[in-house]
């Protein structure tokens, strides 16, 4: 009987489809027991036996596929694909799929809403006011700043869209592929990452983590930012320094951060001592409607494999070659 | 030399230019020195010898004016009217103004921000994050849910257009005017306030305080509303009963509340110890622009009287008829 590995939690949890689709299918399945992000060690003892992972963004290595002997298809829940050894899977002709789609609506109106809250501190005076305290704090409106958007694929493009309604806000963007074409209604310039950095109000981080996207931003990028910007990363941990954002806020640069993504989850760390330093627990693609149809997407394509039938959510070649440069 | 008593705080804080028109017309000038919203009491007090009220939210009652022998107009700083007693400045032949349409870019926006943090639990999150806990939250989408906006007027519609780039969600409408054109680009229905109680996911209000709104929504219509619905008021303290909006949420009722304005400012009350209720500090037209923008046309206002122009700001007959109606 055919074995799948849940490691992603939660799962099935506000709509059952997912597990309905592996038990139509008679597939037997395991959802993680320790319901949280596993570490590699511990992925590598629960993997052993199963043929399928429908995986999370827990680090699925060469060590772990070594040891996964049955393996062959690695399922991921969500668009990020920094936790798996691509160029490992490929040697071990394990294949693997992901449904990129999915979580952008999701990620892009967290986004938005992080926006909002930094420009008008909400996250402070809301702690203020639950300790008893009144301030009224100045704010700036959308169309009163310039945005600058780094990356923009699927989740770029969707934040640009939510601010559609907001008036015409400058907006700067940075794309990984600069030749891109962009549809958005709104108006905005191409602009470096440096250019960025130094003119704008509020900037978001929308790209992948890879070995060109790591540390990209570390204290002297964030010292090259206004001393009253905003940053937003709802992308993945290890692209902003978190360590170098925890000092460079300390000292009193910025206006504040809007940190949802970490280098290692479950965090704790100093940003948790910094009250302009809204945090959120990688909630980005955590909507009832996104996270279902990850799930779904993803399960659908194990029980596809898993049947027999044509797989329909393949990572494209790009993907293993970004890796296979250290790109 | 005529003399200007600017009550409302801050002022001429981010922007100078309210206090370089006074001092160019030769107006002599106090700004409230106590530093926050006055009492009745206290401006009865301090307000005797002026010409002009450049003023805020603090109550101007008959008994205020009666104090006030100098005073000939009262130019609000904002939409609001509930602070004055129009019927009074009437009979005592006082002017009134306002600058109704500075405010609503800000509030707006403030409005979409809150209704993302409550859709995403991000404020009930980051609490947890700063105190070290992770927790992973289901949150909704503005496409997936249902969202009632009371009130249609100068702010109910900026929200509207502010929701158009997230979309298509339900939206249900009440009007105090039910026959008044709106002009959105989104899908609404017109319904009835019970209707919006009990079907809408998110309810935002946008009506004036007057005898009519006063106690609008108090438990037995907080009781109406969907177990998870959140609800959002930035127009006035007093529509939705404070105490009974704690009382409800204590009892785990509503997925949570958005509250800006309060019966009594500076807020000290039972919401301060509800975490899932975000609070902010009448925040909703604190953007510099919008606030700049306010300040300047009251003090446009007042010196317009003051140096014998035209007055540009009056307070329409409407609004002397909704207090004449006790409406």
């Amino acid at each position: 009987m055919p074995k799948a590995l849940i490691t992603t939690v939660p799962f099935g949890d506000r709509n059952r489809k997912p597990i309905d689709l592996l038990e139509a299918a008679g597939i037997e399945y395991l959802i993680n027991p320790i319901g949280r992000k596993l570490k590699e060690d511990e992925l590598a003892e629960m993997a052993t036996d199963f043929d399928v992972l429908i995986a999370g963004t827990e680090p699925i290595t060469d060590k772990v596929m070594g040891r996964a002997s049955c393996l062959k298809l690695i399922s991921r829940v969500g668009i990020g694909l920094d936790s798996v050894d691509l160029l490992a899977a490929e040697r071990r002709g394990i294949q693997v799929s992901y449904t990129p789609d999915a979580p952008a609506p999701a990620v892009a109106e967290l986004t938005v809403g992080l926006m909002l809250s930094l420009l008008r501190s909400v996250h402070i005076v809301n702690a203020q006011m639950h300790r008893g305290e009144w301030h009224r704090h100045f704010g700036r409106r959308l169309s009163e700043v310039t945005i600058g958007i780094i990356g923009a694929g699927r989740i770029g493009t969707r934040v640009l869209n939510c601010l559609a309604g907001f008036g015409n806000p400058r907006i700067m963007i940075n794309d990984i592929q600069p030749d891109r074409n962009l549809a958005s209604e709104l108006k905005f310039e191409r602009a470096e990452k440096e250019d960025i950095y130094r003119s704008a109000d509020v900037i978001s981080l929308h790209v992948p983590l890879t070995a060109q996207t790591k540390n990209m931003i570390g204290r002297e990028q964030i010292l090259q930012m206004k001393a009253d910007a905003v940053i937003i990363n709802t992308s993945r941990g290890g692209i902003i320094n978190e360590r170098d954002l925890a000092g460079v806020l300390a000292s009193g640069h910025l206006g504040g951060a809007a940190i949802d993504v970490f280098e290692q989850e479950p965090y704790s760390g100093e940003l948790s001592n910094i009250e302009r330093c809204l945090l959120t627990s990688h909630m980005g693609s955590m909507s009832v409607d996104c996270r279902t149809r990850m799930e779904i997407e993803a399960t659908e394509e194990a029980v596809r494999f898993l049947t027999g039938k044509p797989l329909q959510g393949l990572v494209p070649h790009d993907e293993y070659e970004v890796q296979r440069q250290g790109l």
